[in-house]
């Protein structure tokens, strides 16, 4: 996994504000403090100042942040100013889930194929996507300019689909298998854990009752 | 939403830190260092001591942490030494998905029932568990000890699904639909956007290349 300048906590918290901005920003609000973005958030003012320093100077003192601008300062940061092309790979019902997921095509992610081993699935439809067959991964990658992979097969295969969609030309995985994978060093890779969030709970549930 | 004196970002940390130490322990390592925990998780180590400072003392200068024993503190932290009973209610993709989800039984969270609003899909099966209509959702609450719900419904209907969720008498609730819903005080709300992933890899493939 390839270790980059800006920690990866930082990266999640500009995520969160840029949502939060976003929020804002439909609400018709024009400027915004970082205590108020820190409060909406839960994270301390200081923490947003400083997340926010790594890329430069925003903001004025005493008046805050213009919201639109400050954005379309994270937008750009996040990459989220261009679309990122995505294959799922695993037409299950997580797949299927995320493949139809509002949250991806609302900011700038594109689902540009779904592809199972599975016979009786390829040539379903979701929504306007269509279940395609493994052997075609190397050509959508290819055609659709696709840079990101999902993986949501089942853990035994999870490291023969890894293999194939660095085959393939993706730059970076996704994957929610339980399986620990192994990619070249100059492909970025990203565990997602589901049951992290159900962890936050359950330690408010516990702690300080 | 309740505020805790523990930063939310070392709640996520702890827990990510426990899912290594069980990596750790299944592969038989007995003793870690901080720098090593650190290391796979891609934080500080100077951080993983700070998270830990919060709740005690442990490990032993030079020689590192007890790969068990630190497990079982974090695991008791994390409130995840108990059975969480969870009620999922929307039985779509997503809700289908998290309901056989393996990664929420390995970890302590029981899938105590699943509701749908939709009678096509209620009596259907998801492994062992049967999808119910929603009017048994507060006996169920009460039946099963139910404490955390999740709710995997469109955006229009979360905020009602919410409010019975909170008069059935759960304490939790996880929200995937992509609405701000509004609960009372003493109810912990966790709102997850699966899209906070794929911005991070939009991240890491547009900086620093």
């Amino acid at each position: 996994m390839k270790v980059y300048k800006i920690p990866e906590a930082t990266v999640i918290r500009l995520s969160i504000y840029s949502r939060q901005l976003h929020y804002l920003k439909d609400a018709g609000v024009e400027t915004v403090s970082s205590e108020e973005i820190a409060n909406s958030v839960g994270v301390s003012s200081a923490q947003v100042r400083k997340d926010l320093a790594y890329f430069g100077e925003f903001g004025t003192r005493g008046v805050g942040y213009k919201v639109e601008e400050l954005l379309g300062y994270l937008t750009k940061i996040l990459g989220l100013d261009q679309q990122w092309n995505i294959v799922i790979v695993g037409a299950g019902k997580l797949g299927s889930a995320l493949a139809l997921y509002q949250g991806f095509r609302e900011r700038g992610f594109a689902i540009s194929a779904i592809l199972d081993s599975d016979e009786n699935k390829v040539g379903e439809s979701l929504d306007d996507i269509v279940i395609e067959p493994m052997d075609v991964l190397e050509s959508r990658v290819k055609e659709h300019g696709i840079n990101i992979g999902i993986i949501t097969v089942p853990a035994m295969n999870a490291q023969d689909v890894t293999d194939l969609l660095v085959q393939a030309g993706v730059n970076a995985i996704l994957n929610f298998s339980p399986r620990v994978l192994k990619v070249p060093a100059d492909i970025i890779l990203r565990n997602v854990d589901l049951s992290v969030n159900l962890k936050v709970l359950s330690f408010n549930l516990s702690y300080n009752r």
